[in-house]
């Protein structure tokens, strides 16, 4: 990461409050990383400069004038292209709804508003969300996918043109990204951030999720999103997520470091060798180094798991179907292949399919949830491998299962390849226990201690 | 109206239902008034032959397999341009906003949808639907305005092009192009229909209403519209509207016919001698020709009347600054003179101000609600006088003191000056009373049994 300017929110908050960095300071380090790695990385639909820099002056005014709205107050985030942003376009990665300006924000961005965040642009999404890939690079290699569809929030939070940004989930489209960008991720449980805003992909699997540079900002990031919005029922305050990882941090805490079931069967048969060496090698360092409290438990997923992806695809293409279905028919040129595929797929299910799916997922969730089948959280490698090159944004299997379920997940990097690109793994927690799952993920965090050498393309 | 196709949504239901009609055909009846009159009047900014002529035949497919959705199946309604349609542009009278496509319908729109209407398109707004003129023209003479906002709405179904249309009123944008064009129009209760998926002007004035060429047709359209949506929470059903028109029109009906109390000062004082007219007549024909039974009082307004129009434009600058402010900052070439003015005052006003027109409106609703002020329902006329030339769209202020208030109008045609314009009056019903109020409407339409002579520009 670049050595001009912080790298975390956390950080620019600490320099904010102290007075030794302005919003407007922030802003232009921020906007100077996009001139630098932008033509390359291709991370933004929009940057809206002349918008984000009235929205730091009168923050940095604010400031001087004695009000600081917390640790968000001036800090430059971006918004994923399916998440209205007033007056900027909801381009949904599609050709047709290009110049679609939003009239409102959605309540994830107008909670960040409040917070003080600094709205920079909507950040590059695959075409609906889905798997083709989008124009976005990885920043550690040009030649490979950022991941998708969040792929413009991974790839401008990894080069620090942004601190935070908004993704989202259906099937693995937060935490993927973020593992290939080499950046953090929450995916919180289902429902708990109002999707009010957002272009709809498969509902009962949506989720917005947020991506920042430390599981600390995760927290933070959270705190700002979540709430109610009287249009979203699930919709939830979380307040104390960033003082449960603070607690869980301090040199004062007596408590035992956390549990964790890693999980097998699956995550060992797909996952690559560098990731199964990484995750290994985590296992091992939880254990001897630093940790000799943890207990780590080795289990299989349940049985439910075999039926799994098939499941999950068939509901989101489905509701997909729903959605799409007519569009569809009307501009087919506004939809590639992997999107138009699947929505296909989803016109053609059979009721009972479907039906049988959604019921198979309250099963799984059950047994996924069941204190007796788990302790503390559940530790997977978040993808397979590293990113791939960018014919694929790669594959979510390891990040479906907790869509599909609504449990909530961090992710977070602890290793690199030899050739330089990201690893990361993920945290698993029960439902609408985010904030002690990321207190879990920051301890695990900071046990790794590990740090990106460089900024990538430096 | 035309002979070639029925005038009302009550006509065209009964011979749908009996088989005479199919939804296509009406729709092509619709279309054809379209190609006759629209070079002419302007009131769409998009005509969605193809995606109406699919719903027509999905509809009339429909009724062949044996369903009826009900009063509404087959019917072609427009949709004011700043009311999200699905996959069309919500264009606002913006020029920076005419591609931005719509990513969900508004909640009255999917409720029309379900009713089995066919969503023919978007009618023509005023620019961010304030007092700027439109491109559309009065069907009854092109050198008058069609009054506005809800311009094109008003218009179309003048021409029968649409049998309804959904508009909305924040000052008397419903009441108003409605009486111009010689159509009916319901203004609800504030909140009663959901505002979601619908441009805000100023939240608390908001409402979205309907247009048609017949009391009961507004009752039909009601129904459908009126209704939670779990994000609007003053949103209510209204499950009984055209059932309690159908009882109040019952020739076995043995009820006494409903009361009035006809308001003069400022209606009187701003009524040109058309209108004034016009309403002595009905107050007269009221009396005596069928109504022996009918009581009407005479009243004044009360005395906060004197600074209703004052109170309510501020709150309605100070509402619409909230929401334009900084676009206009950003974008001063998309706003014309009216609007713009309106978001400076707004800009300017003081917070006390805002908040003691605020407070005055509550008093005003208490005085305006008091069962003792009034017998019956409100009647007054619905416009100052026929439409004037195209330079404005017309004299609201006999419309905003109910838009102030929130307490529900029905308007309906009565009278045609010498040259064949239009003449509306208006009733007033308490807070949610919309269905008592649509039976005493059509109990008054049917005393005075004032019919159009023709289609207008035939």
């Amino acid at each position: 990461m670049s050595p001009d300017g912080p790298r975390t929110i956390t950080a620019a908050a600490e320099l904010i409050r102290r007075g030794d960095l302005t919003p407007a300071e922030l802003l232009e380090q921020c906007l100077a990383r996009i001139d630098r790695y932008e033509p390359r990385v291709k991370a933004w639909v929009v940057v809206d400069r002349d918008g984000a820099r009235e929205q730091a002056e009168r923050l940095t005014a604010e400031l001087k004038a004695g009000t600081n709205r917390g640790p968000l107050h001036g800090i430059p985030v971006g918004v994923k292209d399916i998440i209205d942003v007033f007056d900027l376009p909801t381009g949904c990665g599609s050709k047709l709804w290009a110049n679609s300006v939003a009239r409102q924000d959605a309540t994830c961005v107008s909670r960040l508003r409040q917070a003080g965040a600094v709205i920079l642009g909507k950040t590059v999404t695959t075409p609906f969300a889905f798997l083709d890939p989008p124009p976005t690079r990885n920043p550690w290699n040009l030649e490979r996918t950022p991941g998708g569809s969040s792929s413009g929030s991974a790839a401008a939070v990894a080069c620090g043109m942004c601190l935070g940004a908004l993704g989202t989930q259906t099937g693995g489209s937060l935490t993927r990204p973020a593992s290939f960008c080499g950046v953090c991720s929450l995916k919180p449980t289902h429902g708990r951030v109002s999707v009010s805003g957002v272009l709809p992909f498969a509902t009962t699997l949506d989720h917005v999720g947020v991506m920042a540079n430390c599981v600390r900002d995760l927290a933070i990031l959270f705190e700002a999103v979540a709430g109610t919005d009287g249009r979203s029922g699930l919709a939830q305050a979380v307040p104390a997520a960033v003082r449960e990882v603070d607690r869980r941090l301090s040199p004062d805490n007596r408590e035992r470091p956390p549990h964790f079931t890693r999980l097998h069967g699956l995550f060992d048969e797909r996952a690559e060798p560098a990731m199964r060496a990484a995750i290994d090698r985590l296992d091992g360092d939880l254990r001897t180094l630093a940790a000799t409290e943890t207990r780590i438990v080795q289990a299989v997923p349940p049985a439910g798991f075999a039926e799994l992806h098939r499941h999950h695809r068939l509901v989101m293409a489905v509701e997909a179907a729903h959605y799409h279905g007519a569009r569809l028919a009307r501009h087919p040129e506004d939809y590639p292949p992997r999107i138009r595929q699947l929505v296909e797929e989803g016109l053609a299910a059979s009721a009972v399919d479907y039906r049988a799916a959604r019921y198979e997922r309250d099963i799984l969730y059950g047994q996924m949830s069941d204190p007796a089948m788990w302790s503390g959280y559940y530790l997977t490698p978040a993808a397979t491998g590293p990113a791939p090159d960018v014919s694929t944004t790669g594959d979510p299997s390891f990040n479906a299962p907790w869509s599909y379920t609504g449990l909530p997940t961090v992710s977070f990097p602890v290793a690199r390849t030899p050739d330089g690109m990201p690893l990361a793994v993920q945290l698993v927690g029960r439902n609408e226990h985010e904030r002690w799952l990321l207190a879990a993920a920051a301890w695990v965090e900071r046990v790794v201690a590990f740090e990106p050498r460089s900024l990538p393309l430096d």
